[in-house]
């Protein structure tokens, strides 16, 4: 079974007021040395034992579904290959 | 700079809709050997040159502001600490 992580962040040129609203809620709990925080989505997608291509199926799957691309970038991991379970 | 990077999932015995919601689009990709998705949020913490313990400084806002104990898991990985950066 091959496991597939895909993380969608918004591009650093958009604002982010989820990562902001937690950057400023820090300093409540004792945190004072950060400059920024991001939040983004992360998603890991499990294909069947003997699926193929996974990496190119999963740029499409980012590209297509889980990621805008006017406002935010993705990356594509394959943590476990087909081949490595075999 | 350090970086720090905190991934928080929705524990596997609780449902996740939206996983749900993405895994039954993907036939209208094409996609048909996915047997799970699940999201979760990736958060990106940049901590100052000088900062000290990065690491036990992201389990804290992990615990008490990102991550809902009861639902979700957490997971911290520190991607470039502040000795490599010095």
């Amino acid at each position: 079974m091959a496991r597939v992580v895909v993380d969608v962040m918004l591009k650093s040129e958009i604002l982010d007021p989820q990562g902001e609203a937690v950057l400023g809620a820090l300093p409540r709990l004792g945190v004072n040395d950060v400059s920024s925080v991001r939040i983004g989505k992360r998603v890991e997608i499990e294909f069947d034992e003997n699926a193929q291509n996974v990496e190119e199926q999963s740029r499409v799957i980012a590209d297509q579904l889980l990621a805008n691309p006017v406002i935010e970038n993705f990356s594509v991991t394959v943590e476990r290959s087909p081949i490595e379970g075999a």
